[in-house]
């Protein structure tokens, strides 16, 4: 259950739905079938059972409600709906689900004894969870039906849901899919199916989902109790507690965004990412970000193949070690009979060449295409090359594992004497940069293994230089004792994302054996010829990766140094759409990302709606005094109002802002 | 004769000689031993002769010198060196060379009949030109010597020299035997050998040179009459005009750049460049460049895959053309039997795939991944991907053409009455681009080939549109009749670099068949679906060889926004070393290229001398009153003196004439 496509979903009011592209929608599979006839019969049963217990015991029961008012109700057969209809209609129409007892319930569910009642609508965050969550579901019914996805998590976000999916492998979703998709899920909504809860034993889940290994594996480890509930929504039936809209109306529109249009796959290249202009913006961005630290921080950039001869993966030893994680490459004309041209032009290549899963042999290379003195150490040599990596087909998923990345990969040759300065300076890197994108981290150094090449004594050293650059660093960290690689020890370092979700991205690791292997040396201050100590480190790690992180951490709403969607100029009126394209060209001559929306098919209030559910961090807007001042009316994505502005004094702003790289552009404008 | 080696070599007074690596020098070849015996053979001929013809008749001729003065001199005995001893023995040290009735001529030559005689020393432009022209032949002597090299032509530069020569297929120079050849050199020009003319026959000439294709070529090319001079120069005999220095001791020292640190070859990867710091910084401010250029010019930046399937190229036609230029990829495990693992996680690979040779057909998948409106046309996609292509090991030859590189390139998708706008920005695109770089260029327009593929009305039109935009474009364009690729008709770009060099770089093509073979459709207007026209453009082309081009038109000399040696800051005493620093941080924060230069072993005036030779576009000298004020003094590399500035004045000041890529930063501080 490796390989799947995860999405972000975002509820866009005011949207138009997407014309479609193809619509022929495929057969739905049989199991999809057998499972709804599964859950009818079930259901059945169950709204027979409800009724008798209902007819059996007719309670009245005390329900009450916030401020203290008490209703009755008849237990087993009065809803929170029914309830807030009595309180009154608007109230019925903006409750998305409820609270008994503090817990999450349904509107449609059955009251069962004496309750505390609280009504839940979209304002508050357990109530867009609601919205959300039930919004997973209509994508998870389309997904079934239209791809015969087999569906994973689907959870809500704190600004709308995704819904991961298996599709089988090599499999994935294609652009043109999606407005078909975005078709059925609003079938699925105009026709207004209700969520229906099942509560079903653990034999009758095991039936219902036995099709679906994710599930399976749910039910097997989640499930404690002898029961779990299950809701159905049109031919949707999923293991789920709950609770959910009353039916699938109240969601109105759905836009399936595939991450804001970042970045997409193809089958034609599979696990490679293709990064649309709003993704290869935010790319650049973190890039040049990185190197502006470079510059800081005394790292020189280096640019090297992606093609080398397996000779030089012979010596640095991943022929011997990650061979099956390599791409190979055929020379041309190596299955054909030697070439009857001359010498000189011939096109046989001898050596068998492999791309490059690693920056660090080429720079081994670098440093020794020429004799190096101690007086060039530290040398830090940065490298944003393409890396390749042979992933296993179920290895892959989104951005998350990538058969070609770049990583923000740096080599320090430095002498054992630097060692615990840059070990410190390579900390503090980390800290600043992950300050900068909002994450926490915790770091583990790990030490020697059981199978450990090189010197002992060497190890001790290095480790305690580790350990004494950890304390001086004065954050917490771990041991991990005997974890580190077979060539070195080195800290791990975990960072935990705006979500809390924790990943693996940055890492500072130490290498005895590469300047062995490449023979690496420096005449040092007295003359002799010493060798190095090669540290490889990484701050985001694979930037592909990093990007995947951000996007789902930030869900949509960038800071404005990363933003895809930094500002919209919206002409009040046609007469200001030539003003609007200059203002526009001035914030792009600056270097920033902006949009025009001048479709006059909407009215001004409709385009700055739809402008702050994009996430465009500032809007400005230009009508007939703007024009003949030559200014704009700004307002954030929060929809605060900034006023009127000159325009070079904004675009003049919003770069000292994007330069800055603060987190808060809107407030502090 | 088609693989070798550039070199750019520059004569760096000051600089200690570096240190060796490896000393051992291989046997020379048995070639070099036969040639120079030939020439020994001659040359004991050719003094016999000479000293018949002058005992023959000792004739008196008149020698008149520059302001009138009249010397006697011995026809074929005296030499202009003897003269310029009995003028002033400075004049004897310092002169390089002669002229002779207004033509070159060596001082060791003997004067034949009445002549006005001139001497040439190293601050004229012919003087330099005969030192610089003479250490290529130390050089290539050394060359010989070590590497068994077949030397092609040696030509002095505006600011230096370089040396091609041939090493045999896939062999390049490895920055470890710079060092040898650098020993060499100095124990060449240590022993100081005369450089000696012999005159050849065409016969004498073949039977020198045999082992030499090259110079075999050129005596069959170039040689008209039937004599031509041969020098000789330590173990060295090249087929060669002169005139030279008298000996190679006049030379001094000699150090040899692979073009300034720039980057280097290895043969671990044939046809890849290895990018050093320096060339990176070059490589990536091109890049900044066209990347600015583009957000003023509508162009959206994306990234796609290295990698596709062999589908992708079969569907775009390459697989059938261009399949032996590309490397195909063998997937991990395509020789071993299938997985026992389950079907999820098998790492089998079932499509073939390749490296891009270009990225047109991943723009198509891009253009195609979901449906597209007129309203977003025209869509400028552009990619800086990195391409390979599998290059004949006889076609690879430094920078110019290697087997991986990257463009910048672009696809612009629109409808066809946008075609004349486009076609016309595109070429207002390259001037502006050429202008900055400091290259001339010519258009030519390519129209449809025999055997052309499409309709001929279609063709018709296009080839009106390009037409037209080149008339309104104002620029001479030539009609290249019939000469237009068979997927659509193509503005061929021929740029000519500083030195007057022609390349092609740019390249504006329209394409009527990738739309149809990747059925790309927008929808129109008036709702039907369309077809759009495909321009592939790009400006510099390859940003390796234009790199390339770039370093050896500008000799070094680089732009200050291009320069790989921006400014070195130079610290008076040992005393001023940590407000130096300080300096070289504050402008490595502006990200400007800065380097200090604290070697207390020199004087400050070598050292500034020295930062002169190597380029820096500025120096920045402080003193104690600059470290007491903060301020820095600055020179320019032609030691203009700029005066005392305000340490973040000057930084400021360099970061605007760096941000406005003006040409003359230097004049113009």
């Amino acid at each position: 259950m490796a390989l799947y496509q995860r999405w972000r979903c975002l509820r866009l009011q005011g949207l138009q739905a997407c014309r479609l592209h193809t619509a022929v929608v495929s057969t739905p599979p049989r199991w999809l079938a057998e499972r709804l006839g599964l859950f009818e019969e079930l259901w059945a049963a169950q709204v027979k059972r409800l009724a008798s217990m209902a007819q059996k015991e007719p309670r009245t029961i005390k329900i009450s409600l916030p401020g203290g008012q008490k209703i009755d109700a008849v237990a087993w057969n009065t809803t929170p709906y029914q309830l807030a209809r009595q309180i009154s209609s608007t109230l019925a129409d903006t409750a998305v689900a409820a609270q008994v007892n503090g817990e999450p319930y349904d509107l449609e569910r059955p009251l069962e004894t004496d309750s505390d009642l609280r009504f839940l609508t979209f304002d508050s965050p357990e109530g867009k969870a609601v919205f959300w969550h039930s919004s997973t579901h209509v994508l998870g019914a389309a997904a079934e039906q239209f791809l015969g996805a087999v569906l994973c998590r689907g959870p809500s976000t704190e600004y709308g849901f995704y819904h991961d999916f298996f599709l089988g492998k090599e499999r994935t979703i294609r652009g043109s899919e999606l407005p078909v998709l975005e078709r059925i899920c609003q079938e699925l909504t105009a026709a207004a199916r209700p969520f229906r809860r099942l509560e079903a034993s653990r034999d009758q889940l095991r039936q219902l989902f036995k099709d679906n290994p994710f599930k399976l594996h749910l039910i097997e480890e989640k499930v404690t109790g002898p029961t779990a509930t299950v809701y159905g929504c049109g031919t949707l039936v999923d293991l789920c507690q709950g609770p959910h809209l009353r039916h699938t109306g109240q969601i109105g529109g759905l836009k399936l965004l595939s991450e804001q249009e970042l970045f997409f796959f193809h089958e034609l290249s599979p696990g490679s990412c293709f990064f649309l202009p709003r993704g290869t913006r935010v790319y650049n961005a973190l890039v040049a970000f990185i190197r502006a630290e470079y510059a800081h921080r005394g790292f020189s950039e280096v640019k090297t193949p992606t093609l080398f001869s397996t000779k030089l993966w012979e010596q640095s030893g991943h022929w011997e070690h990650y061979q099956e994680d390599m791409f190979a490459v055929q020379p041309p004309g190596s299955d054909r009979p030697p070439s009857s041209q001359s010498d000189d032009s011939t096109r046989h290549i001898t050596d068998t060449l492999a791309l490059k899963p690693m920056n660090c042999p080429a720079h081994c290379l670098m440093f020794a295409h020429r004799p190096r003195s101690w007086r060039e150490l530290p040398l830090r040599l940065a490298d944003f090359g393409a890396l390749h990596r042979a992933e296993a087909s179920g290895g892959l998923g989104g951005l998350t594992r990538l058969r070609c990345f770049q990583q923000d990969d740096a080599h320090i040759f430095c002498t054992t004497d630097q060692l615990e300065a840059e070990i410190q300076s390579c900390l503090d890197f980390l800290r600043s940069v992950y300050a900068v994108l909002g994450f926490s981290f915790r770091l583990a150094l790990s030490t020697r293994p059981s199978g450990f090449l090189g010197d002992p004594c060497l190890w001790d050293q290095a480790e305690q230089v580790l350990k004494q650059a950890l304390k001086e660093f004065g954050e917490p960290w771990d041991l991990n004792s005997g974890d580190g690689a077979f060539y070195g020890p080195k800290i791990d370092v975990h960072l935990h994302d705006a979500l809390g979700r924790p990943h693996q991205c940055g890492t500072i690791q130490l290498d005895f054996q590469l300047p062995l292997r490449f023979d690496l040396q420096y005449k040092g201050q007295a003359g002799a010829l010493e060798r190095p100590v090669l540290i490889h480190r990484a701050v985001l790690g694979s930037v592909e990766r990093l990007l995947g992180v951000l996007a789902e951490s930030c869900g949509g709403k960038w800071p404005l140094w990363l933003s895809p969607f930094q500002v919209v100029v919206i002409p009040v009126g046609s007469e200001q759409e030539e003003y609007a394209k200059e203002a526009q060209q001035s914030l792009r001559a600056a270097g920033l990302v902006s949009d025009l929306d001048a479709d006059s098919g909407l009215t001004l209030s409709r385009r700055i709606r739809r402008a702050q559910l994009a996430h465009y961090n500032f809007q400005f807007v230009v009508g007939q005094k703007e024009q003949s001042k030559r200014t704009v009316n700004i307002r954030t994505r929060d929809n605060r109002r900034l006023g009127e502005w000159d325009l070079p004094e904004a675009v003049q702003r919003l770069v000292e802002l994007q330069n800055t790289r603060v987190p808060n552009a809107e407030e502090i404008f």
